[in-house]
């Protein structure tokens, strides 16, 4: 599916709330040059897709030497509305409802813009370029691990949209039904809690209530508190940090026994920076897996062959890409968006 | 897809663990005549395949004159191997676990025989004779509400297997983490709190509990604990019966936004014996969708077309055809499996 021209240069934008970054990308040859810019969000989306469109140019300027651009590929949080390009009160953009994205960046740029969720640009790259391509499967779902949980889904060779363009929002599944508040309004979405936000709310709270003295002195020392340093301090020996990790891969556990009952895919991911802690994760997740999936239980990988099931069985891996496959995922969407490679959603579509 | 030839004859079997509904059936004609055996569980498999091929026998004789059969159908209770064709631990015929139905069948009949699980039987003749083609959509989940909960996808206009032939088993997915324990070892699935077992055993636990005089007279007069008596109550104003309705409407309601949430389909069918109590159902089903959908909130039916979204926004409606859904299932899977209708499982092929 990839084009093989070897003239061929794409950018790709992974947008984030506290940093844009940008890459030039030519298939033959990979990442050409990437630049990271601050997301100057309190200066209004205008003035980020300014930024984003001042270094888009530069780098198609220093890079382009007889190369065609096939086009801008860029990662959005979401939710967004497609395939007209806006946000639509994205959690983690405030003051971006309603902004047409697509369209601003299309008016500067004078040239296409393949607009994605980060999460959908995630999952691509992990298919095309990751453990997709590696196991030589069709249908995988991939869960993004930041600062909320995004989800991807490729179903049989392609981006899995919807019929409203919001397919893959397992985020926002109810794992636990009394559970924390969500940022969307439910309570007790996986986002809320095994994203890094909730890791760090989860400490907060065990803080607050005065049980948890190694992690009011990491709060308070140098290091504060982030998904990262409770993972430093689980691994050091800290037994609240341990049972933060413990209790988000029993989420993330309850979650992916839904999605392997309902879709039994060969291939389940999870990236994002909180997954960079696997070993801390993993234990729980198959636990419940094991439990709360007769699907899984019955062909997870070692199974699967004795059941006589082909090819190697429900796998669970952490990403191949880590935190690069946003990014990658943008700069390869002009590439892949040149043939059919997703359902089409048909919202605001005639 | 269907096959316009008038002269088709196709047989389809319902299989259940207290009766077995078989009927012949032409595309041009609909059911020619159906009739209903007690399903001889005591007396094992190999006894009620023998009742049900001579049945099937009998059916081909009587309405054969000149027609071609196209095959028999058989929609059968969970989970299966396909396309081997055999049972899996069916929590509902004890005694079959490994038994070759598939084999069995085609050696007696010596005709083609094309089997499914009951669920997926049922969400096939909704998509083609039902919901499915009344509001011309192309995906579509159905959960079938009887002794468990089953559960059938229709993906982009084939039914989806997965790839162990084991999708869409969404009445396995955890809806309470701590709730009841499901006959599938896992606790709080939403077949152990929405089948019409569960409904009888909330009454149980009630009466149990001594809070219930109302639920206690109808266990001990003539009319029994059933989904139907119950209803029956629930309806005569009975609050205990009302609650126990709520609540299972709550956790479909729960289900139900978590597979909106992945799946964005146009179409959402509740179907089998409980969905008949739909008006009991549905007020905590569309409070739960409400709530724990974003992706629902913005395109229920009233919503999607001021949001420009096309069609008739997420649609969740009781099922058309009723309980004869699964019998009318199997009696087009063989008019259907000439074409591509399905998504090839690969469990134990090559």
């Amino acid at each position: 599916m990839a084009l093989d021209n070897s003239q061929v240069l794409t950018i790709g934008v992974d947008l984030g709330g506290t940093s844009l970054r940008i890459a030039a990308y030519s298939p033959d040859r990979g990442v050409l040059e990437s630049v990271s810019l601050r997301t100057r969000l309190e200066a209004g989306p205008i003035a980020v897709v300014d930024d984003m469109c001042e270094a888009i140019s530069k780098l198609l300027t220093q890079h382009a030497n007889g190369r065609d651009c096939a086009g801008i590929g860029v990662g959005s949080p979401g939710p967004l509305e497609l395939p007209a390009g806006r946000l639509h009160h994205p959690p983690n953009l405030p003051g971006w409802d309603g902004f047409p994205l697509l369209a601003e960046m299309e008016k500067r740029l004078r040239r296409p813009v393949i607009l994605e969720s980060d999460a959908n640009a995630a999952v691509l790259a992990e298919y095309e370029l990751g453990l997709g391509k590696e196991l030589g499967i069709d249908s995988m779902c991939m869960l993004t691990l930041g600062t909320g949980v995004g989800n991807g889904i490729i179903f049989e060779g392609k981006l899995w949209h919807g019929s409203a363009g919001m397919g893959g929002e397992a985020g926002h599944m109810t794992v636990y039904p009394d559970g924390a508040l969500c940022g969307c309004g439910n309570h007790g979405c996986l986002e809320s809690c095994a994203s890094a936000t909730a890791l760090v709310n989860s400490a907060e709270r065990m803080i607050s209530s005065g049980k948890a003295p190694g992690l009011a002195l990491l709060k308070s020392d140098g290091r504060g508190l982030t998904a990262h340093s409770l993972a430093e301090a689980a691994k050091a020996g800290n037994v609240d940090a341990k049972k933060i990790y413990d209790e988000t891969g029993r989420s993330l556990g309850i979650c992916l026994a839904g999605l392997v009952n309902i879709l039994n895919f060969p291939l389940y991911v999870i990236g994002g920076g909180v997954a960079n802690s696997w070993d801390l994760l993993s234990p729980s997740i198959f636990e419940e897996l094991e439990r709360r999936s007769y699907v899984y239980a019955l062909t997870a990988p070692g199974r699967a062959a004795a059941a006589g099931m082909p090819g190697g069985g429900t796998r669970v891996l952490p990403a191949r890409l880590g935190a690069e496959a946003g990014l990658m995922g943008a700069c390869i969407l002009p590439v892949y968006s040149s043939a059919e490679y997703s359902s089409k959603p048909t919202w605001a579509s005639a």
